[in-house]
């Protein structure tokens, strides 16, 4: 097993080496006939697919697993769309910034270039496949790609797709390569191949990344829980505190950047929770408060143990909070935030201004909705996750994070006295 | 043990929130108070440095390890002249490079901010006390600073100038805290703290950084060997071929940008080697040659053996080899290389555009001296150390790679559809 994981890397460095140095032209050919492929070779991709969800209700999966696993005609045309924006997408690789003139006349800059290769390791959701290897591709990177056993037929349906593409425009045959054996000691050999591996991107559930986290020697980019706050501070608009708050985590509740805890000033809380509640109730939105917050609905409001202020719902579930004060928020997020995406509604310019500055969550808005904390929402282009760790990146990950930038300069025969 | 590591990841964490959103104003102060004192109280810390000596000579430590522990009067004055300089850099944190409006009217931008609490595990030389200190405050990031036993006097003098003048600056206690048990303990601890430590920088030798890089669980800033090659092309101007050899490796050998590995085509080894061979044995540098380049002068050029492509030997001893083309210089830089600083010299445009773009390592040079790798002389300012890690940062790592960018946003009340 082991060899086999080694042999994977060692093809990937010698397809990186080409990669690196590869014209954007041939990359956007090779996505540009998987795009083609996704949608006119979509029988193939469907019948692996069946395999799959069959397998996966004979082993009784949970159907929220099922429907991730589950591709389907409108889901493959919308990956082939999003693989021709990708393609549309600036090339990051070969930016020079600026240069600038040293007092000895050197030239110096830096130039952007690709990690080399990337591995990413991930559960059932087969769209990982395609997103993976687009990314690296475009970014001009080698990657491995490890998805879960569960979507084997269709990730394997989906390689042979980009293996053909990549062929069909030139790009060398170890660009992309779709782990086929499902043994659990890939991934245990995969964690230690520094020697191979620039990255590594653990994508599905908490329990995979803290595994991944904590085990492996290669570096990793981390996209742990989301407990997102909504801030309405005592100058908020009312309306718009109604609107941010609801839309936050009823949009889409099953969400990293939806909220989980919504914290009210105490001089709004008349104003303003009886009207939330009210909403609330109307759109089946279960509600977890503090004391203060129950007394407006003790029937309709369930008592918050300590846990729920720290707990990621996916869910119609909120937990609420009357807060005394700005900092009294600030401190509530510190503590039980996941640094992910924090929202305030003010419109106290003052108090806006403290949060922005104050607040070092990934995101981190002024009467908006937290759902904004997308790549696509923010204008990145296409995401492979948001990093919640304070290290090369933070926020969505987007093409220039599977990139770095070397240090460039041109003499004319300076040396160093 | 642990809860005393522990103590130091909680008394950090309280630091960084402060130190986050304090003015430059204020660290600047601390700076210069701590450049005053290291002037003006040297004589507390050179006589801790001479306990660290005399048990440094009972121990028998090697004359180079003394040297790096050594502290004089001028050694500090060159320090206290250091911190003056990051004192006056610009502060990189709250920095907004651009903020753009969505079509939703949302504006959106990246904010740079510290990355909270950073660790620095490292040898004999006690500047790093003052280095790590000063490029983390500055940066608005809480620190821990573990150095080497044979330092620990002077580290702990250090620590009371840096300690007095984080106190009358009006600093958070914890803002910088110097370990004061030198118990291997606390550095296996420190590797695991990942609930409190955002980063790692392991500063010394190979098997140090090996150590810290195979077992943290934190993120870890690498700088290891420095296997630095400059390729003198066959069109090369034979004048800067030579200088610009020579600079690289003799200008101060000792240190890992300097050149360890010299390539040169075979189609000008005939006009180059002879006379580099004469200037090298003028200088007194030991020369480990392939078999045609020992025909020049095979007493004087010792035969090289495999190990020799892969040495970083950090003395006044190069590598020589003869290559027959430009692409088997690459493949030789690729092979052996540390991803550190290659340097060609070409009088050909195309041949120096396709090093700067094939070459992947942290600085890629044209025409000028391996030995240009270095914060300072790359118009970056202070360094903490030469990352070959692609991610996060590459080449010197500088105050900027001490922060990170989290995402804001301003908003009137968008919400997604």
């Amino acid at each position: 097993m082991k060899a086999y994981v080694e042999q994977l890397g060692e093809r990937a460095v010698q397809a990186a080496a080409e990669l690196a140095t590869m014209s954007s032209e041939t990359k956007n050919k090779a996505l540009g006939i998987l795009a083609d492929q996704l949608e006119s070779r979509s029988g193939e991709v469907l019948a692996a697919n069946k395999l799959d969800i069959a397998a996966g209700r004979k082993a009784s999966l949970a159907e929220a697993m099922i429907d991730r696993l589950t591709m389907t005609k409108g889901r493959l045309d919308g990956l082939a769309q999003s693989v021709r924006e990708v393609a549309a997408l600036p090339d990051p690789v070969g930016r020079i910034g600026s240069l600038t003139r040293r007092p000895n006349g050197l030239l110096v800059g830096r130039m952007r270039i690709p990690l080399g290769v990337v591995a990413f390791i991930y559960e059932s959701r087969p769209n990982v496949t395609i997103d993976g290897a687009v990314l690296c591709l475009k970014s001009g990177n080698a990657v491995i790609l490890r998805g879960g056993k569960e979507a084997l037929h269709t990730n394997l349906a989906l390689a042979g797709l980009i293996d053909e593409a990549l062929s069909a425009a030139g790009c060398p045959a170890g660009s992309v390569q779709v782990v086929n054996i499902t043994d659990r000691a890939v991934v245990e050999h995969l964690l230690k191949l520094d020697r191979y591996l620039n990255l590594l991107i653990p994508r599905g559930g908490e329990g995979l990344i803290r595994y991944v986290a904590e085990n492996a020697r290669v570096p990793v980019l981390k996209h742990y829980k989301g407990v997102c706050h909504v801030y309405v501070d005592k100058d908020a608009d009312m309306g718009q505190g109604l609107e941010i708050a609801l839309n936050s985590k009823v949009q889409r509740p099953g969400v990293c950047n939806a909220a989980e805890t919504l914290l009210v000033h105490a001089a709004v809380a008349e104003r303003f929770l009886p009207e939330f509640i009210k909403r609330s109730k109307a759109v089946g939105l279960e509600l977890r408060g503090c004391a203060q917050t129950r007394q407006f609905a003790p029937d309709y409001v369930k008592e918050a143990t300590q846990d729920d202020w720290d707990e990621e719902y996916l869910a119609l579930i909120l937990a609420v909070k009357v807060v005394a004060s700005y900092e009294e928020a600030v401190e509530h997020i510190r503590r039980h935030g996941s640094d992910h995406t924090e929202a305030i509604v003010t419109e106290n310019y003052t108090t806006g201004l403290r949060f922005i500055n104050e607040v070092q969550s990934s995101l981190v808005l002024i009467n908006a909705s937290t759902r904004f904390n997308d790549g696509g929402q923010l204008g990145l282009g296409a995401e492979i996750g948001i990093s919640t760790t304070k290290l090369h990146a933070f926020g969505p990950m987007g093409l220039e994070h599977l990139t770095i930038e070397k240090h460039i300069a041109f003499g004319n025969g300076q040396i160093r006295e």
